[in-house]
């Protein structure tokens, strides 16, 4: 790839009369969207609402499916079975594609979220059987996974047996000398400086990879770079990303376009 | 329609450890299923079997919303407003949607549940626009509503909009003089014995009414019969109903085929 | 009473991720906190946290309990019958009372939220069911109920039977000529103005009684104000009301002081 | 001990519509029960109802709080944190506190339940912090956890600390070489034919042990035998039990008794 890239955010996390996000913003400077889809966040209404934002800004819509645990944001591991958790993600992909198909749009892609997102990034086999049954369910969509060493390689695979994936890259997060996103537990774990995030998501593409916690290098591919739209800072940094990769000759689409 | 009927009946309302009627052998007397989707009954896994059970009998397939409270059952009124409302059904029908085309079926009809059921009655202008926004996300599905005398010219209505009604009647149900279900709340309100109820569902098709609880005359349209699979009295008035239909002269075959 | 009252505001409404309300700056202006238990908002880790905040603050605890109804902020009436209300409230109550217990203080009062609070306020006798089976389980605790003018004679009749109630105002909230809330539904439901608020509230307390949104004049009888923290103005409403207070002659103090 | 022991069982596991269990028969079998408190199973009407069944037939009451899983029965493990494992178990055993008290009876003990019992068996620090946050907030109360050859040590620990625990042990389930239950993954786990369990739970109170899955000797310390009662089968052990052990010379009776 190298020289195109797409930028995706988590959005519609807010809940009843819990407002999480900023998606009125965020939405200027992304170019794929992952809305939660009613388990670890977000409602009918926060759904459809974001499923027409999204289609007023051109953005591209993915699934953002993760484990029934609203108390916990999905943010924590449940020993949930196989059959279980492919029957959770359709569940919940299927709720979102009913709002997708109101509006006359399609369904991009599917990014796993928080602690079942992780989770799924070691257990190939497991998600290799996901993405089959989501592929039987809701067609050729793209995969999101994290863009490791060895995920090229499962990429690969996936593209002989026609499945699609997105390698991805979270230039606010930290990783681990293993390549993996350093846990949360950790203060040092999410990255503030808006200026940093942005320099270090154009590393990210330019160079395919980055340095770990420990300064080990992390060699990497990638499709996508997740951005987060929490804060000021946050949107400062989505900025800086599109001022920086029009300078390096990065260009910015959806992943559909591409993959 | 007179010599023809559906029999439809509720299922798949069992919940993680839970278990709720008797699926295995309901499954054998109906042409119609009326699947729930987790939101006052069901999760993932018993949505994806239900679907699966329904497939191997060839019984046609309907979603089953209802309002979110499995503390309920869905039979508790909530007030609800009309833009929640559709969306908590789009989210409830478009989760069933993804189980029925990961095993290649289709969706016959879409019935609301117990005391959404209920309340759209008598909310035609309401239960309109459910109806459009449904009809947008899910095509040309059939919209199941209660058979009363008003309900033949909503019928008509909606055929010349494009969309798709079919009458239903309870025939183990006691009807009110305005020809609604009698709240549970009364123990008449539900009839057990197999003979009676059995009989009742033939005369409601044969002479297009049935007695209410007080005796007077209620009229009634019916394509669909709705029966019980809860205990063996049940599953005896349903065989009951198919030994009295072939009779009577009375085709038992799902809507699909005749709406 | 006159020349004393309490100031009581929601607390502990925020949930798992998502955060709702000023808690740690309005806790300095209040006297008596309304904890949410976790049906309408709030977690376990919120009461634990909020509890922990007023005992710090010397700021009286009362529990807040609310319809099982997260998606609508317990805002949304359901049908809930008479003994399903009762225990749903204990319930609450009775998990909040663990961490009162927890950290060696005492439960003041019980107030409850939202739909369920304007529901009671036309249910008298249900009220008292409910008063009545609280008392029980909780001992002499103080329920708050809207100070309409009826409320007094409720108030005089519970006394009788050894109960104990607190009458409320709202003085950010309009009212109907009947004396009760203006729903939400109205934009004007709802008053903004720092200033307007705080004089409602000494007028309130000082003349007993306040001009309905039509213009008539409603006579109260209160024993305590809620305020609300949710933005800025609200704050400094809330500074407003001490200042006014102070001009007046009025003290402000906790309702277990008076009652 | 040896000739004494409490017989307990898990009850109040329905939920809304949902009946789980034979809560009326079992009742009459065992001298504690273990009431589900809502995150996992159980709801506020049960809880009140079984409160009430217990002080109706003198059984000791215990709470059986879970991980906030109605979907999972509580039977899988979530990554959550101390402080939140103290607040889930705090809110919970609060809630069926208020029952208790309204009713006028009292905790004898608290249990947890599921993934969460197991858990903890092998945490024993982090168990010691609950147990400390629990003594605080409902004072001189059992906890139950597994007999193990460890355990003992630790109920003595606890013993010097001012806390009380009872050992228990489970006839109807094998165990592993560890000495822990085994997996309900496997088929073996559950034993079925009552008197096979009956001798079982005779024969760890006589001999203070069992054989393990592999044959291998578990030694046991045992206050209390848990029994279950779903099914006909596991009444009919109950019954077992009772007659064996008088023959043996083992009292049955409540944990208060004699911990």
């Amino acid at each position: 790839m190298g020289s195109v890239v797409d930028l995706n955010c988590d959005m519609g996390e807010s809940f009843g009369a819990y407002t999480i996000g900023n998606d009125a913003v965020v939405i200027q400077h992304i170019t794929s969207a992952n809305i939660a889809c009613g388990f670890h966040a977000s409602d009918p209404n926060v759904m459809a609402q974001t499923v027409r934002l999204c289609k007023e800004h051109n953005v591209q819509i993915g699934a953002h499916p993760g484990y029934p645990d609203l108390l916990g944001f999905g943010r924590r591991f449940m020993d949930v079975s196989e059959s279980e958790l492919i029957n959770y993600i359709i569940y919940q992909v299927g709720a979102l594609k009913g709002f997708i198909d109101m509006v006359g749009v399609t369904l991009q892609h599917i990014k796993l979220h928080g602690a079942l997102y992780n989770y799924m990034v070691n257990e190939e086999n497991l998600f290799l059987q996901v993405i089959g049954a989501l592929h039987k369910a809701f067609g050729n969509v793209i995969f999101l996974t994290l863009g490791t060493q060895r995920a090229q390689a499962f990429k690969q695979l996936c593209k002989e047996r026609g499945l699609r994936i997105g390698l991805e890259a979270f230039p606010d997060r930290m990783y681990t000398d293993e390549g993996e996103l350093l846990s949360r537990k950790y203060k040092e774990a999410v990255l503030k400086d808006p200026d940093t995030i942005a320099q270090r998501a154009i590393r990210m593409v330019e160079e395919g990879g980055i340095e770990s916690v420990n300064g080990r290098w992390i060699q990497m591919h990638i499709d996508t770079l997740c951005i987060h739209g929490d804060n000021r800072e946050s949107i400062v940094a989505a900025e800086k990303i599109h001022t920086y990769a029009q300078k390096a000759g990065i260009t910015i689409e959806a992943l559909c376009n591409f993959i």
